[in-house]
């Protein structure tokens, strides 16, 4: 007996029959013995029709408004999966954000948790019914209702997971699986069996759509281990987990070594590169520059400057590109303060990244990256590494041919990438 | 300087156009020097879609998931006001039902509303705001959402109205006023000017649908004057208030036999009658039938029992066809207890009403209006009465005829109704 929080996006419960489906799968859940409890995205493209009602009516979104607006969708989805639930027998209660005690700050649009309170939760749960939430939301310290930005649902299904000490957070979604390479661009790209959490974290981080960064950290920070999972197959899909846990368990049987030093190529093609030119090397001019665009809430990911000449130097940067006329505006009047040459920016940009927990214990993982793509006749225009992640940023044109030379150089068309078994599912 | 509530019905709100046209008249009724109050309904056809989305996922629908499911559609509503308003300049902020302070009691679907609080709405007007409230819905005394059921948006404005003591509630929809019949059906119907709260009352309660039956009861025990109008053609529509003082008030200037006997006639085609014959004439036996009926929440309307003959007697009584199935259930369980000989239906039947406050002062209307049918050749299956209305139950074909005539025979095809002037607008 355990308890497992089922989180199901938008695809899964896009029509009435998904609807019944989901509801299936809950009380399949439950007659194995555990407590579920459920968070739900808005139905198939409701949040993208409500914020075109909102482009039709006005120019203007004040923030409550569009959180008010946008919390709907969820909670038309709670409702139904709580009736899809009665009608087989399942007594389920509905919750909202705020019903169930998420507390996030007042940043509309992109609230934080800041609290999960959760007693309604645990209450439902004790007395043997279903937990509905709905994704997405929460309620400010101000008792406003907000909402928590792109990939909220996962947060909410992660924090909750926590909240109620959760065997496993199931990410139902329309993919099977986190994948080596995005399928669409890479055909030969393969299903993960796991992924350790920092490898995740760095593969959402690098433009991987299937988990949101958030969600992923959170997780990490409370030790949640997902199950990302297909919601039209019901299948096996990939566990993101803490690995150095479960590989100190399984040392005797297996050999590290069998795994592959990189687990996925991923891309990112949101982003926008602006540059910086001509300002002078000297201490604070970063803080001047990028100061501003964090009080924006400019969410700047790369940020690379040149070695200077003459005191002089280039910094260039990504944001994303619903970000970027906010981020020139500011960045024009930085750089005319700072004395600049000049700013610049380009959208046809992407960004490609090598991702694997293996590269720490090997060497020469990003020299090998940059040798296949110039042997490919990729120029590489930024380039950016963490401990177990290497990124480039190319020409948007390059996209394909660098992920599908990468995938292929780095031995990922083929084999299993990991043949550790799966965690007992209670 | 005034206070204006105003409400706009699903088609006023049905799409971003109509919408914009809303926030426009909101500016008008501002730049009129007056605070304005909005209270908004589900877009169009939206609660529908809901109902039927809730229908297709399940047979069971449980009031508080429901009532979670259906307010999204009033919280759409108030947020793209809120938006095409600031789209315009104006500063407006939304309101659900809870957040306004509408205390309702525990029963989902159709909750009554205990207390308005209004604190927020109050501080709204003093800071310069529009308020935009959803209409239909509150939070009750055990903190759930509830709905107010049929009507509740027309409610939710007269509740507000009264809570900030404004001037004025307006009720805008998709028909000019209230008219002298239906204009379907009696094409020479004429739209009244005003109306006492008592005349509005017996329409409502007999089958007109311009006003829910709750919202007339509220704004005649607050004295709210009510403004019937049209959101397409913004002209004037019907004044619905207390004539009383008006008429002593105006006493002097004119001459009360003027206004005609009857107001309007209205036709009910949404309920069915019931029959139960041969029971015993003792005490209890109404109880006996009526009290079960009240507890399932079956509104029972006309009531009629025949004279006894040898101390047996015939009940008949008319419920909304929507609730017949459940009522037939409960009456002939309790025929069976009570010993009666049996129970009949019948769904094919319309209730004909006349309505006037004239009618006070003009003894042998009903006389007339049995007259008038018989050489119609309409035959009369039920009779009830009040001070200001007849109402009988005819079979449902004669449903045109029976309109017609009557309109025709109480002088309401030409000529005005009442020639008072309108309230000043302030």
């Amino acid at each position: 007996m355990g308890i497992v929080v089922q989180k199901y996006g938008g695809t899964s419960v896009a029509d009435p029959e998904r609807i019944k489906a989901v509801a299936e799968h809950v009380a399949f859940t439950r007659s194995h013995g555990n407590d579920v409890v459920v968070v739900v995205s808005a139905m198939g493209k409701t949040t993208d029709n409500l914020i075109s009602l909102a482009n039709q009516v006005s120019s203007t979104h004040p923030g409550r408004e569009l959180d008010m607006l946008l919390t709907t969708g969820e909670r038309i989805s709670m409702a139904l999966v709580c009736m899809a639930l009665a009608d087989i027998g399942i007594d389920a209660v509905s919750f909202t954000g705020s019903q169930v005690g998420i507390i996030t700050d007042t940043v509309h649009t992109k609230a934080k948790i800041l609290e999960v309170k959760g007693d309604r939760l645990r209450e439902a749960l004790a007395a043997g019914k279903v937990a509905v939430v709905a994704g997405f939301q929460g309620v400010s310290t101000d008792r406003e209702i907000t909402t928590l930005g792109r990939g909220g649902s996962d947060t909410t299904a992660v924090a909750l997971a926590a909240a109620v000490n959760a065997d496993v957070c199931e990410i139902y979604t329309d993919v099977t699986g986190v994948f080596s390479s995005d399928p669409r661009i890479v055909p030969q790209a393969r299903k993960l069996q796991r992924l350790d959490f920092e490898e995740m974290l760095e593969m959402a981080g690098a433009g991987s759509k299937v988990l949101a960064l958030r969600s992923v950290e959170f997780a990490r920070n409370h030790n949640v281990p997902l199950h990302v999972r297909s919601s039209f197959t019901w299948e096996h899909g990939t566990w993101v987990l803490d690995m150095s846990t479960i590989n100190a368990q399984q040392s005797s049987k297996e050999n590290a070594m069998e795994d592959p030093i990189i687990s996925g190529v991923v891309h990112e093609t949101g982003e926008a590169k602006v540059t910086v030119f001509g300002v002078a090397d000297k201490p604070g001019i970063s803080a001047a520059l990028f100061e501003p665009l964090a009080d924006a809430n400019v969410n700047v990911d790369m940020i690379v400057q040149n070695t200077s000449k003459d005191g002089i130097t280039d910094i260039s940067f990504t944001v994303p590109k619903a970000d970027l006329a906010a981020a020139l505006k500011i960045v024009n009047t930085v750089a005319g303060e700072l004395g600049a040459a000049g700013v610049t920016h380009d959208e046809a940009v992407a960004k490609i990244s090598l991702v694997g927990a293996g590269m720490k214990t090997s060497p020469g993982v990003a020299a090998k990256m940059f040798r296949v793509l110039a042997d490919a006749g990729v120029n590489i225009e930024m380039i950016s590494t963490s401990t177990i992640r290497v990124s480039v940023v190319v020409g948007a044109a390059n996209t394909e041919k660098a992920m599908r030379t990468l995938h292929t150089a780095f031995g990922l068309d083929s084999g299993q990438a990991y043949s550790a078994p799966l965690p007992e599912r209670k």
